[in-house]
């Protein structure tokens, strides 16, 4: 449903959460768009030109012009197709402060302790990094409980810009479940997230982009097992 | 200018320049407000009701209702306030997108590189911290030829969203300088944004919000000792 001539190409890695949340936006949003893998270990020419300041990935190409990062193109993509699928940002101004303000904690708190309990250099940092997860996920239960209201998503009965930014981390949290049988959103600590989680999988839009498990897991170990590597030679 | 029966009540602190991006934008927008002084060793009930999550400045209170974080608070005055004195944002959805993406990364590459210049754990780790503070400078430098396409501020001719996310960090350039005699952007490594900070400090509306510089250089030095005590006792 890409508009009159418009081309849109996304340069992305097929494991990255981030990545993942364009494909989200774009697949809510019904749009067509050229996907473009890269080798993060060889990055292309067009990557670097694209975002020469972090030479990350993802990158929305929108008519030859380049977007970076991935809230920044969320909201990009919500703007300009505006009437396609639904609106991401609420029209409120009130509760578009409070999306932002509980995307910047998803990736600031959520998920940056998650990320300490998987890589701290130490046994401790790790302990420290799993309490901070499992606070963070209560934090963001009372807030799902306020905004969402009783709906299923945090957009009400679509869904919206929160549920895109922490939807993009469900095959993530699916991976971990397999790997080390934890579960972050479960029904004694977060029963309504892990209600949310179950609405969420069942999407046809998040079905059609999410990543394979079994391959996130073997992604993830090989990942691990290079971390530990280069630790090792330092 | 405050809207029929609107009330705004800022809760900050005098040399924090996260209170300062939130000042500038009420003083630009022409707002009248209520300012609240927190004394964040000893924080009142107010803040800490007000922002449960971070327990931070600055809060913007509206009518009641508390809006966290300086980049959503200025989005925010930006959008309720539409009509009262500059819109920050632009309105194209790529120049947005691109004014958010250089938001994050005055937050994200230069201030946090600045911050490390500081407070490095070691010499090594400060020298470190020097070095990207200068590159991201005239990363800088670069976005804000594309973006002001010649005129004084990133926002044009009038200043714009992101000359308040890097306008709220003026006073502390000034603090460095005369502390250090570091000239965070000078004739020869970034020649527009010297012209930049020349234009920002003769705004009235900067000029009427700017703490006394003589007063952050004192603030910095007990902060610095604090910091050095803290870190012998441990």
């Amino acid at each position: 449903m890409s508009g009159g001539g418009d081309e849109l190409k996304l340069l992305g890695m097929w494991a990255s959460p981030f990545v993942l949340r364009v494909k989200l936006a774009l697949s809510f949003k019904g749009l067509s768009y050229e996907y473009v893998e890269e080798d993060l270990k060889n990055k292309s020419d067009l990557l670097l030109r694209s975002n020469p300041v972090q030479k990350k990935v993802p990158v929305l190409i929108h008519n030859g012009k380049p977007v970076c990062e991935s809230q920044v193109i969320v909201q990009y993509l919500d703007e300009v197709y505006s009437a396609a699928g639904p609106t991401f940002l609420p029209v409120d101004p009130y509760e578009r402060a409070m999306a932002r303000f509980w995307a910047a904690f998803i990736d600031d708190k959520f998920l940056a302790s998650w990320l300490k309990a998987g890589r701290g250099k130490t046994a401790e940092e790790k302990a420290e990094g799993v309490k901070e997860t499992f606070a963070a996920v209560e934090t963001l239960e009372g807030a799902f409980k306020e905004i969402s209201k009783g709906k299923p998503f945090f957009g009400g009965d679509c869904v919206g810009y929160l549920d895109i930014a922490l939807g993009a981390l469900v095959a993530w949290m699916h991976t971990a479940e397999v790997r080390h049988g934890i579960r972050l959103f479960d029904a004694s600590r977060s029963p309504l997230l892990e209600k949310w989680v179950e609405h969420f999988n069942k999407l046809d839009e998040f079905v059609a982009v999410m990543p394979n498990i079994d391959r996130l897991v073997e992604h993830a170990k090989v990942r691990e097992a290079e971390v530990a590597a280069a630790a090792a030679n330092n």
